[in-house]
């Protein structure tokens, strides 16, 4: 795309350009294409003539059919598009698709005993129920002002992730199983390099229950406190500093070595989305994510009901027929959980969406999709279920951003990328989390909780490639310990949300 | 009751007594009552003969009838004692009870511009989504740092109630219709003189929206702030600071005036039960409240799938059809509820329950329902519904106690008994919340985080009705300014939890 352009080609393939400004009859696009009519700022234009039935495709790919002949320089939009099912032939899917380079990239991460790689080096306090949040706040708040952290630069500080769950539910209930299989994914998580487990006693989630049907045995660097055992909020907040005390030499002792990046797995994000969301940061994202699987690594993209409707955008992309069956086994469940909710799942395009020149659910739903690139999906995970293929993968969850991103860093993310349109805040520790801007007016509004403004594609100062180029090298940078924006600003502790929709009892 | 004995008389009129210890076979209990077999401590031993058929008392009320004749001294358990439904004829209930005597009591509280009264003068923050929680927190915390409280004595400092929800959801469905109302109370709630409500601008929970719905005006004591309007994190926390600067005067100027005890709200919980909270906490808390009641103050039941199935205890209270009515509805919903998550309401004894001494489902939700004494029950709510009866009321919520007692506090808990055998650690700011012991043991061991022993009832150094006039001049006291607990802790900001069940999307 060349520098200052009145209009986006999001793929050589496309039969669409998207007009970046509103744009008057009679425009020039290039040479031998000049608007047949005014095209407002984010609709799409025709590239070359369209005849009916003919695929309209934007970022290489089919989102529906022209229902009448479209000419060269025409507004493409509801009048003479629509959406198609696609009938995919997803058991040949992404064994088909063209296998990313080989590429070799590194970063400089924390290498632990069992194999796996942190970005970060933190401590961490858990808890097993709402009943404990206090005494694990108090831990931390005591242990910084006990021991001073900035002796100890390679530890990056301490973490107190509480929430709002853990008791009055059904023991073989969702929200006790949910929320086991996320604690466990923080527990162990690679970007701790000690946890504590805060009780209160009398929960329905048992801490020594959980622990043993987790596999998670008490160790040096894992250690349960029960409130009822120790006696008390002040008893336990002493034995808890004494056993972190103990913690900060093995913690200090870790140091960042160069590793490979298929040690780096990062969580896709959008939040907060706009109309240049599915423009700009989503397919820079998505450039990003394929030179990381290239690399090795795994890009992670969630948010179900985001994609309802358009599963077939992901079928085409699987690997085998399994991987497939897994999403379609998720589409359906979904369904029930909103029938019993009394909702639904509609994902189509909203009047705000069609206003701002989106047409189809496969185009709404590419927006989101983009994020992951276009490199073929190897597997499909439960939420918060620890994650060990590599690629592009999916994990399923609700599209709620602190609900999302919570499942990934439990099922293992050391890193979370977050595209955003209006400017979401956002952070989860222990994993970084960078900000990308879709637009530059945002970016320029909240700079301080951005990190990366992909609002320059649309400005015409960087193309997507480009753009994926610096999110991947920022990834990497990231990852060997550069400090985002929503780190500097204290994010973070807040945003541990483990996804919880079953009754209260 | 006389001090040391072995036996607890819970009621002049029962028909059975409770054993404090493991009674031996020919234990004398009183004049002519001797054990004709052994009575393991907790269980019921019968006062005189009791006919098959009749009721057998306990609280002073039917827990069941006899299914065989009973003699003097017997155990009374499961092989002589049955539930059986009682027809209460609730149409009459609470009209026919005797009227408490009046009784004038009082505190020194914050009389507010509306005419309620605080028992504490906080500063508040809020959030409408999880997305601006850190915002909120980093504001607290800045607060406490720029701003020395030491100075203004009468300010009890500032609380930043965060919470995980907001956006994800329906916008008319339970997530967002319950946690607005529960925002709306926490807003409006006399020990706040002022509040900052944090948005970050992209939710499901539109702030404006929600002031103007809930009749929430922005004023001097009343401010929205969006993150994405203000700049971000940083211009937010800025602006934040400055406009708590400005509510820091007229909050200090506040000042403590005698008024009666009509203008205290207290919110009734128990968590972490054992054996002996309904023999020892509850029922004395319940002495309490009928102190309270008679004073013209307002005690709130709560905890529906505590009551569960005994229904009968509360309808046979209730002072008007509507009352009885509106409690049954909830009920019928409850058991929806719990039909649509797969569970079920089950109250009934559980095997631990039997062993420990409780036969039937009246009995243990008797237990749990003696928190709320013997007053006429004038009122039921819905979750965190405005409460303006007087008397003993009654509002649902689930038994977890952070939701409870949060959706108490919004409805108006101006204060929250808290009674506990297992030893739950609490606080739920603005709220105080006093700490009842149930068994000395545990008292002993976590005194720190108690407020009263009501353990001394089973000890035999102090009865019923004096640990009831304890827990009254406990109540007025801290509600005048005396510190609980809790309070000295630092409980309070992670325990505002807001009733969620619908499912996120
Ligand atoms: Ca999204
Ligand atoms: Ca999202
Ligand atoms: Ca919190
Ligand atoms: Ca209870
Ligand atoms: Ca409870």
């Amino acid at each position: 795309m060349a520098a200052g352009q009145d209009w986006l080609k999001l793929n050589d393939r496309d039969s669409v350009l998207v007009a970046l400004n509103d744009l008057p009859a009679g425009t020039r696009i290039e040479d031998g294409l000049v608007l047949g009519e005014a095209i407002p700022r984010g609709h799409k234009l025709a590239r070359h003539a369209i005849a009916q039935g003919e695929p309209v495709l934007k970022f290489g790919i089919p989102i529906g059919v022209a229902t009448r002949p479209i000419a060269a320089g025409a507004h493409v939009h509801t009048q003479n598009l629509a959406f198609q099912p696609m009938k995919v032939n997803w058991r040949l899917g992404g064994a088909a698709l063209p296998q990313p380079a080989r590429r070799s990239a590194s970063f400089e991460g924390f290498r632990r005993a069992d194999g796996r790689v942190g970005t970060r080096n933190y401590l961490g306090v858990l808890t097993t129920v709402n009943c404990s949040a206090t005494v694990a706040r108090l831990i931390a708040d005591r242990f910084r002002r006990e021991v001073d952290l900035a002796a100890y630069p390679t530890i990056d500080g301490i973490a107190s992730l509480t929430h709002q769950q853990g008791c009055g539910a059904r023991g073989d209930g969702p929200n006790i199983t949910l929320l086991r299989r996320t604690l466990a994914g923080y527990a162990n998580h690679p970007n701790f390099a000690g946890v504590l487990v805060v009780a209160l006693g009398c929960e329905d989630n048992q801490v020594h229950d959980f622990m043993a049907k987790a596999g998670l045995h008490p160790s040096e660097r894992l250690k349960p406190l029960v409130i009822q055992e120790e006696g008390g909020t002040e008893a336990t907040v002493r034995a808890a500093i004494d056993a972190l005390k103990t913690m900060i030499e093995p913690a200090a002792a870790a140091t960042r070595t160069p590793v490979g990046a298929e040690h780096l797995t990062v969580g896709l994000q959008c939040g907060g989305s706009d109309g240049f969301s599915g423009l700009t940061a989503n397919p820079a994202l998505g450039r990003a994510v394929d030179l990381l699987a290239a690399a090795g690594g795994t890009g992670i993209l969630s948010e179900t009901p985001e994609i309802y409707g358009a599963e077939s955008l992901l079928l085409a992309r699987v690997t085998e027929p399994a991987v497939g069956e897994t999403l379609i086994e998720l589409i359906r469940w979904w369904e029930e959980h909103a029938r019993k909710d009394d909702g639904s799942l509609d994902n189509n395009p909203s009047p705000g969406n069609k206003a701002g020149g989106i047409t189809t659910i496969l185009e709404k739903s590419l927006g989101a999709v983009a994020k992951s690139g276009s490199s073929p999906l190897t597997a499909v995970y439960r939420y918060a279920e620890p994650i060990t293929a590599k690629g592009a993968v999916y994990m399923d969850s609700p599209g709620y951003d602190p609900v999302s991103a919570t499942g990934q860093v439990a099922a293992g993310a050391n890193l979370v990328c977050f595209t955003t349109g209006r400017g979401s805040c956002f952070g989860c520790k222990p994993a970084p989390s960078l900000k990308l801007a879709t637009n530059t007016p945002m970016y320029q509004r909240m700079k301080g909780d951005m990190d990366i403004n992909c609002g320059e594609i649309a400005d015409g100062t960087a193309t997507l490639d480009e753009m994926g180029e610096r999110i991947f090298d920022l990834m990497l940078r990231t990852a060997s310990g550069e400090k985002t924006s929503s780190e500097r600003l204290g994010y973070g502790d807040e945003e541990f949300v483990p996804w919880n929709y079953g009754a209260t009892y």
